[in-house]
């Protein structure tokens, strides 16, 4: 990079992982979303005032951006918005009838639009997405291969409606699809399987990224608490794309998986 | 049918319908499994001695059987095993190790090997499944009607890997998709979903069967519960595969529907 990195911070630990990776990377503090800065300099924001954030970035020197962490979608208060914001709104209120994809999307194309490079948060920090292997536990055995590959091709049916991040099946059984309730709950509910249904089945996670979803924005992750529940499930390991899902909080949630006998695979 | 019909009773409302709209059927009776009998004469049966009850259908002139309502995997005890079932051991312990359609064709076949005729309730029953059009409720409006035709989309991607009967689209999201828990889970899923992300969608369940499912044994249904599972969870309405999705105790279905303001459509 020529110029300067701001990373537009949302919540989670990702965005403080960037910046502590990214020595001299500015934070930008958007209104009303929580996130935490390991000392960066800041940029204060305002999603009504999109105009002010351009030029204060490029006031700065900065060229390139990472969108990182998650953000829920905004209220916004139309009596401030400066004039880029009049501008854009009319496609903004368009996107937002959309899917949170097509804002996202949105989202990259202003940035790109206004001369910014946009980063992913894996580009940026080595060891945030992990290449093909094993990361944790015993090598899956033949049943838990099975189900990976059915838990795919479940998946891979699916990426063209633009639904289904993860997928569970336990012995050919498929326990659960995520929809927009996201990993968590997906878990919870195998957890809640009556055994009667699920007949002794353990079971694998599936996480890969849907087919077009762009990877500098939105990155399926994994962390800790994906593990504790996937073994509070009864689950008995972890596939993820090799690549193209983001390992959180690595060194615990490798721990997590040790502790907990399961298997990480990426692949 | 020139001989007699005999239905194999699992639990649930269906069987007692069955016997009710056919005068002089026989109810059999299995050990283990809960099921109501309107008074119908009866045959009892064990699955360890599938030989004696072939011998007692044909000794009262049976030659066609119904399997209704709901059975779960019985625990078999080897040692009680007749001839005829000790044959047959091989056949279905393997069918055992696949998913519960795997099993039901098996015994749909052993049936018919045995020279019986197997008929699903609907063909027993009329005004089971409904004819296309709109049972209760309002006509569904252009978002239930887009929400309709990305669950059956939905669906129709799945179907080929054998997963899903039904599914949740509220607005364009993906709320939900049936998996082994069955419609009730799914709707409960539906209803637990946190207003921040479900943004307002109403939603509109689809339930249809899987290619390639045998409706004369399996076929999806839908009764007050599911009107009253789909009320709790926000929903606009419900479409059903015409012809092939058994509407249970219907007048109440309806009616439930009609209380809740919930669109029932048949398409």
């Amino acid at each position: 990079m020529s110029g300067g990195l701001a990373v537009i911070a949302g919540s989670g630990a990702l965005p403080a992982a960037v910046l502590a990776a990214n020595h001299g990377a500015w934070m930008v503090r958007v209104e009303g979303v929580e996130a935490q800065n390991p000392g960066a300099p800041e940029i204060g924001a305002r999603f009504e005032e999109l105009g002010r954030l351009f030029d204060d970035l490029r006031a700065e020197g900065i060229d390139t951006v990472c969108l990182a962490g998650a953000m829920r979608r905004p209220a916004l208060d139309p009596m401030a918005f400066d004039p880029k914001m009049r501008a854009l709104a009319p496609r903004l209120a368009a996107a937002m009838q959309g899917g949170d994809d097509a804002l996202l999307r949105l989202v990259v194309a202003i940035f790109e639009e206004e001369g910014f490079a946009v980063r992913g948060a894996h580009e940026l920090v080595p060891g945030l997405v992990a290449g093909p292997g094993l990361l944790a536990g015993q090598p899956p055995d033949r049943t838990a291969r099975d189900d990976a590959h059915r838990a795919t091709a479940i998946l891979a049916a699916l990426g063209p409606l633009d639904v289904g991040q993860a997928c569970v099946v336990g012995s050919g059984l498929c326990l659960g699809i995520e929809t927009i309730q996201g990993t968590d709950a997906l878990l919870e509910q195998v957890a809640r399987t009556d055994p009667a249904l699920r007949r002794g089945a353990r079971g694998v996670l599936v996480k890969r990224p849907k087919p077009g979803q762009d990877l500098r924005v939105d990155m399926p992750a994994i962390g800790p608490g994906t593990v504790r529940g996937a073994a509070a499930a009864g689950l008995a390991g972890i596939v993820v794309a090799a690549g193209s899902v983001l390992i959180l909080d690595r060194e615990d949630t490798l721990a997590a998986a040790g502790e907990a006998g399961l298997f990480l695979l990426a692949q």
